[in-house]
């Protein structure tokens, strides 16, 4: 197989970068190891910034979202049994947020894609890049029992954290930066409306929970947890009790309990690749960097990538100009650092140290009530929420 | 000797107090372990809030601060070879600090306590608040040889971090909260004029380094250095390159160089002590709380405190009415915990780790960028930096 730009990863940077190239007439494959089904249920983000939203909606992939997305005003912060709403429009002036969860983003990329291309095969699980220095490397690719190769002019490896990609980096290519929290995260699904209208981010002695929803029927909660945690560990009983403890602030206001569909324990980590290409080979999302999820930036993040590639492509085949092709990892990595920074503050504001040490609890106290009695402090949380601009 | 408030330490709270008092017709004595002289030249902090300004106005200390104090509008950020300047004005609305060392404004206090009272007993060795859960606690003290005893309504602790006010403290009437930072602060005077016309905060891989300054012709400059440094393992030269490379942006500017009268090594600490009064002792300044000196609090609180302590008896004395003296200690720790968070933001934000950590380093160089690049950021800086209001 022969393409333009090859893509790895059928998650939602590498649909989203294939449905905007192939509606700029790009020519691209994209190829995704695992099952149409598998994809379409993993369980991940689901709070979209403005500019997110806007680059589905430039890639006409925005229909279903925009119908059922819940549109969000800001954030509760919750801790000393005290709630604080952050209003995000007063203090950005106008700006939103979106909550719809990001498989079904998923779900409403490859109905497009397979609808109307480009090329999307699955159960196509990618080996190697090969000759990335070259004007055309290659894609080695494993799809329906044989290996097989995809040459390109370009690769965007967009197959995340975990994926392929980044090992085509030479030795000495690259540098990366990495931090562990000390904690991890205990998510559940649970078939039962929300709590509340808004993210609830809830700080205490015992630890951080976090209350956010998929659909006015679906809620998803958070439990700050050790790491090393099985979620086997959590009966569901232990698991309501917990977020009820977390969330307590007085007798007006109770969690909702339902039955519980997945449980699944997520460790924090921050990690960023430098540069983010070499040479025909671009990464993009979770495949160059990941944030501890307190932020809620991984999907956006790897949207803002995909915003700028896609455009680099675009140029690069409407003016034969590689020029913002080759600013791509500079421009990417400021926006990446800013959230990465964004994200480390949050995290670090919000859990509890697992050695309990108690003047970083008050530092913490201290951050957020700077924030309830500030309007600087509130509207730079806003800011960085709702989402940074786009690089230019 | 027996008077209304005994007032343990003779440094810039103590002494600020005594003027307080005595202006609003409130009996008072001032107990100081150490002379004059040494008191005089004890080499301290020298950058003032406008409240602090406003404070020693009040006491009718501030002729010389007015005459002889350098107004600064702002602060210098340099970082990756870049210098940005933070401007105090245009982000809070029109406030400036000023630049008077804490050394002249004892000598101010001094002054003026000797010519019209009230007691100020030089040499006079506090050893132990009595019975402060009495009407009427003792301060025993050591004076021209012999022990001797100071019975009062109030005991006002303003003898430092080292002194002996928080001892008298029960076991279980408070709590206290400490950090200390991986690093310490080689700090030195030189009598050569500053290098530039407000503060640098100079941070890189080497370490962080502040230039600050006492007048148009001394400079004080302080160097990240290594816990259980020796000033004497530093010879003023390599000070000088060391200080030169830390703060070298570009061949335009240069580093003035002259002769070093005075080396210091400091820890950095951050302490709380809740809460700060017990009974009729009441701490303020450094006996209840020490931050690191980055972000040029420790003085202020001191002063915030002693004003919050001042017209707390100054409505004892007119209305009988203690509601100010209860409140003292909640009213204050707000102020306390907000200047240990800015001050502890400041210093992980500035100081290179000693293990090196890279991924900390791109952090930090996050934090600065943002704050050059959002004027959001940059307000919160510019208002705890010049300092938050005075507590009601």
């Amino acid at each position: 197989m022969r393409t333009t730009v090859g893509i790895i990863g059928g998650g939602p940077a590498g649909l989203l970068l294939a449905r905007l190239l192939h509606r700029a007439g790009v020519d691209c494959v994209v190829l995704e190891a695992r099952s149409r089904e598998y994809v379409e249920q993993r369980q991940r983000a689901g709070m979209l910034e403005q500019g997110t939203v806007h680059a589905l909606r430039e890639a006409g992939a925005a229909e279903r979202l925009e119908a059922e997305g819940l549109v969000h005003r800001g954030i509760e912060l919750r801790f000393d049994r005290e709630r604080h709403h952050i209003d995000f429009p007063s203090l950005t002036g106008g700006r939103t947020v979106t909550i719809y969860a990001q498989t079904e983003i998923v779900k409403d990329l490859v109905a497009l894609q397979l609808a109307d291309g480009p090329p999307l095969l699955f159960e196509a699980e990618a080996l190697a890049v090969e000759k990335p220095e070259s004007a055309t490397p290659v894609v080695r690719f494993r799809h329906e029992g044989r290996e097989r190769t995809l040459t390109c002019d370009w690769v965007a490896g967009c197959d995340g954290f975990h994926g392929i990609s980044r090992d085509a980096f030479p030795a000495g290519a690259g540098r990366s930066f990495a931090h562990d929290y000390p904690y991890s995260w205990l998510g559940i699904l649970a078939e039962v409306p929300p709590s509340c209208e808004e993210l609830i981010y809830a700080r205490g002695e015992r630890g951080f929970a976090l209350h956010s929803m998929r659909s006015p029927s679906v809620s998803r909660l958070y439990l700050q947890v050790p790491i090393g945690t099985e979620a086997a560990d959590w009966p569901d009983d232990r698991i309501w009790d917990e977020l009820a403890a977390r969330f307590a602030i007085d007798a007006d206001w109770t969690l909702n309990r339902g039955p519980i569909t997945s449980k699944s324990v997520t460790p924090m980590r921050s990690y960023v690749h430098e540069p983010m290409r070499h040479g025909r080979l671009l990464l993009a999302g979770d495949a160059a960097h990941i944030v501890p999820p307190t932020g809620a930036k991984g999907l956006n993040l790897a949207v803002s990538d995909v915003r700028v590639l896609a455009r680099a492509f675009v140029e690069l085949n409407r003016t034969g100009s590689t020029q913002l092709l080759d600013r791509y990892s500079e421009v990417c990595l400021q926006r990446v650092w800013q959230a990465t920074r964004f994200s480390d503050d949050m995290t670090k504001m919000l859990h509890a140290q697992p050695d309990g040490d108690v003047f970083d609890h008050r530092m913490q106290l201290a951050r957020l009530r700077r924030i309830t009695a500030s309007r600087h402090a509130a509207a730079e949380l806003a800011a960085n929420y709702a989402g940074l601009p786009l690089p230019v």
